[in-house]
């Protein structure tokens, strides 16, 4: 086909999600990888270059007719200086010019920002933010992390690291968090913290449905959850308490950033039934200051394609402020 | 004298701080009184007309030469609708449509905001803060509040109610605060929980210099701080918890906001002495992500006058932005 287009990666470390869209942003093709993670940047950065080559081939467009590409990834990015500086999910990631690279092997311009920045984009223009100014959006996977848009843009503080929620300290003397610190809302309501915890007590011997299972292997978010939804009492309490932290960080953000919205996302929220849905806002009623009141708890609706679709947003921005042509 | 030229008006719990200047922001006269609070808003708002009449006549300035007046005052200020939705120090002022009045008073276009918001950009724009983009100016006095300018602007949140840095939880189960929630930073850090806590614990008969007066007055936060300087071991151990979990604090919006400064003013800034403010900047360093490491722990140098000189460089911006010639 003739014409502009763009491309959109979001690398995991489970999983490459790649696009091709036109100017208008409709996605015309798309593909989804295993991150051969272990196998270092080198290898994945080639698996990036097939998927986006076979992408383009399944969406017939040539190359000539690319006009750049966005990758988001999980990790820190310094995008004053293009780097990133490393990746929790990603090992040996550190200090890679990745935008640099991936200009120099396809020619284009390359976007690279963090991925809950790039979701927070996607479902501010595109998703359950639509029509709100100030959103946070809030990831809770196997970690904790938050994309700021603030006034209708992206906030990405001096150095682009700036959402770092998940090491809002919530209990100064409370589990030790992988950043090395206490206390932080990624050790007490991540997926993690929540599969950690069930182990923990499951080993203890306490009683739960899990115990045999966390005899013979470490438990998963997941397990947890299904544990709780057969009435496991102690899954449903662990469950419990960790929505109860993650409650209490968003009145801390809602009260520091007088937010319209909050969305929130990732495979915890996913799991997330009604029920626990509906308490959660109702700590967070209970707690936020009378003046923020207003602000709407919603749940992301874009899924897989918010990190892509807040990618395609942010080139077709650079386009506009005349970045690149 | 000919020209143009603006008033600014800071209005606390105690006292009203008036200039007048020209629009190169040089600062002609000043006048401080005090705040008439108990007698309710239009007391006081009479005493700012006077002021502002007074300090005009002081700075030799007529009134058709005064293009606008600036005031910040101490509670939350909805921005969109112009209202003052209430002030924690002065009782009696809920929903007070401040700009609208004055404006009707004097003939002139009045620009209200909030008085940590003002100071912040009084201390971004010609203080401690001077030359960074991203800063978080917090006040620590008998509140705790603070003024976020993000990418060189002032994030006013939806409302413009964004800031409430104090009412950020730290120990979800902590001690009751004055917005009825529990555990927030304002409980644990401001020098109203600092007095507080001195109370409680001579009360309870401990040890302290502070024994005696306690017995015949409720205690401020200034005599806990001098008998700290004294060396009574609990006035110190009483700021020194205070003082960690006002780390804690800022460690948490270091996290969330990456700024490059955090510009730390107030009553109980100024009475902290070198000692203690390193020890604050030593918590802070130990606590925040490696990423983030780079933020400047600053005090603020404008003292009495960061709120003015904020309000004369939003005038000024107003004025340039032509809202009003």
């Amino acid at each position: 086909m003739e014409g502009k287009y763009f491309a959109a990666l979001d690398v995991g470390g489970t999983k490459i999600y790649t696009v091709i869209a036109n100017t208008k942003l409709q996605i015309l093709a798309r593909q989804q990888i295993p991150t051969a993670a272990a196998a270092g940047p080198d290898a994945v950065i080639e698996q990036m270059l097939l998927s986006l080559q076979q992408t383009m081939t399944e969406a017939k467009i040539k190359k000539e007719n690319l006009q750049a590409v966005g990758v988001c990834i999980a990790g820190f990015y310094d995008y004053k200086s293009n780097v990133l500086i490393n990746s929790p999910n990603l090992k040996g990631w550190d200090n890679i010019r990745l935008a640099d690279i991936l200009t120099f092997k396809t020619g284009l311009p390359v976007v690279v920002e963090n991925d809950a920045n790039a979701a927070a984009l996607g479902e501010v223009f595109y998703g359950a933010g639509l029509g709100h100014s100030n959103v946070i959006y809030i990831t809770v996977s196997t970690g904790i992390g938050s994309g700021l848009i603030l006034d209708n843009r992206l906030y990405r503080g001096e150095v682009g690291i700036a959402g770092e929620f998940g090491h809002m300290v919530i209990e100064p003397e409370g589990p030790l968090c992988g950043c090395g610190k206490r206390g932080c809302l990624e050790a007490l309501a991540s997926g993690t913290a929540i599969a950690k915890q069930a182990q923990a007590d499951a080993s203890a011997g306490n009683s739960t449905s899990l115990k045999t299972l966390a005899a013979q292997k470490n438990l998963t978010a997941k397990e947890v959850f299904t544990a709780a939804a057969q009435n496991d009492q102690l899954a449903q309490n662990i469950i419990k308490k960790a929505f109860f932290y993650l409650g209490i960080g968003i009145v801390n953000i809602i009260n520091l950033l007088n937010p319209s919205a909050i969305v929130l996302g990732g495979g915890i929220i996913n799991n997330t039934d009604k029920t626990l849905f509906q308490s959660l806002q109702k700590t967070i009623k209970k707690r936020v200051s009378t003046a923020a009141q207003t602000v709407k708890i919603k749940r992301a609706i874009l899924g897989t394609e918010a990190g892509v679709k807040g990618m395609l947003h942010l080139l077709q921005e650079e386009i506009s402020n005349a970045r690149f042509k």
